[in-house]
């Protein structure tokens, strides 16, 4: 195959670009200054611009572009029903403008869910089919890949592992729910709970709470086992649900990972039976914030594919 | 199409066998007494010569059958992984061996994920390729079907959502968890809190406990209440997981569905902002006990087209 696509990033505060061979080889990037506060019509001009570029550097052949957005997303019209940090976007037609003003297919999709299949592509997912991503962040979002693809369900929606009820009378949430496994287990979480037991300063941060770990501080550690115990309620909801062979968390918290992983795999293995008897790997993602560019830019591959197939049995 | 496939199911106390056309229109049925306890081979017996009887009422095509089994399948494989009520089963080669008898394409599948691919064929899910069956009993078991599938796990286990974690320090459960969904919600949970509750005899029954609530005790109505926020936690940590836009509920306390259902639904309103904002339909599922056999049979059937499909893909 001498094809390539593009995969681009909408979170973060850099607009990120990257293309990348169907062998999943990176071939050239580029990050540019997001003025998504600007609205559609200026981030799509960014976008253009920064496309022009890395499409300059290589002689293959362009199957697409797939586009991750931080919010909910429409993949199926390619329109962002709601994302909190892209006003101006609700019910844009992105994708068909984009295609418009670039002649080659535009998939959009969410981050979390791009990240899932990113990581499923070249990433700590590569020998299977089927598994789930948790990005651990000031919230906590996440992907869920099935039989190769991103399970979007009805709206896009599908992957809000976040909320998970973990504690029904726990921590409340902003979205009107408690116990949002969210509230209990996100970098926020980490950071609310240090501050709890006064750690740090006022505006401690979930790594300050790491580091305290790290030098010895009991309290800190408290911290992460709570997180951890957390997490391994909703994984073992979600093993007994799903029982796919693999769970990967990413995201900010995941270098105190030592410190939250024990009560986590151990509320796992007191509470999922098929955990104990059958085993799941839970374990940390590879890529970092690449995951959402390597799933972007395979979403358009993946798109070919399937096209090929139905044309062929017509 | 002229076609039909068998449909199956080895629970309960008859051997249920069913002939239904492609179009989903039963032929023909039979119920044999189940010889369960007397291994695999009395029971393989007691399937060819059911199955004989109902292949002599067509002259259509068959094209598969398809056999619905309580317990934990490798459908992959073919084989029983483990099953409470079907002694000698475990390992047993189940599909391979009646393939050799019948002569036909054999599929097993879990009851529960048979029964939710049913109602996706012929129920209360004919309008969508997405679907959760949870089926409330002694246990609570389920099934999931994504994009028309059955989603079957790693080792065919996925869909045990009464083994969800509802109340992290809930009630004690066979599986070692505390608080699995089943332990507050299913048919013997009923009973168990009718029990505390001091109504009925002392072996209270969850349809004794109904027919309380029906004569207006207060009691028997709590009852159902705590059985629907039960299971309203665990729907509403289910929608932001799959997004699917529907969710069905099957089993012997379903007439009680005015008791339990606005506690139910409440509590989804109330966690879930997906559910608040975009919707998700939570019913009562068609079939009954029939699901399981509509599902069975339509597995080959599903196998068939598969098949015929790859061929042309070549």
């Amino acid at each position: 195959m001498n094809g390539y696509s593009i995969g681009i990033d909408l979170g973060g505060t850099n607009l990120r670009v990257a293309s990348i061979s169907t062998e999943g080889v990176e071939i050239d990037r580029v990050a540019v200054p997001a003025h998504y506060a600007s609205g559609p019509g200026r981030v799509l001009d960014d976008i253009v611009t920064a496309l022009e570029r890395v499409r300059r550097s290589t002689k293959k052949t362009l199957t697409g572009i797939g586009i991750g957005v931080p919010g909910y997303i429409d993949s199926k019209a390619g329109v962002v029903v709601s994302a909190a940090n892209l006003p101006g976007f609700e019910d844009f037609p992105v994708r068909d403008e984009l295609q418009r003003r670039l002649d080659t297919p535009v998939v959009i999709e969410n981050d979390a869910n791009a990240a899932a299949l990113g990581e499923m592509w070249m990433g700590a997912g590569s020998s299977v089919r089927d598994l789930i991503l948790i990005t651990l962040g000031t919230g906590i979002g996440g992907g869920v890949v099935h039989d190769g693809r991103i399970l979007s369900g009805a709206m896009g929606l599908a992957g809000e592992i976040g909320h998970m009820t973990v504690y029904p009378d726990g921590n409340p949430c902003g979205c009107g729910n408690y116990g949002c496994l969210e509230k209990h287990a996100s970098a926020s979480a980490i950071a609310a709970m240090g501050k709890m037991l006064n750690l740090g300063s006022a505006n401690v941060t979930a790594a300050e709470v790491h580091q305290l770990a790290l030098e010895g501080n009991e309290r800190a550690m408290q911290v992460f086992e709570s997180m951890g115990r957390a997490l391994g309620v909703a994984l073992s909801s979600l093993i007994s649900v799903f029982n796919f062979p693999l769970y990967l968390l990413t995201g900010g918290p995941l270098p105190a990972w030592d410190f939250f992983a024990p009560a986590m795999l151990g509320e796992v293995r007191k509470r999922s039976y098929t955990y104990r008897r059958f085993g799941a790997r839970i374990e940390k993602a590879v890529l970092g914030a690449d995951a959402g560019l390597f799933g972007a830019a395979y979403l358009p591959q993946q798109r070919a594919v399937q096209a090929e197939a139905t044309v062929s049995v017509g």
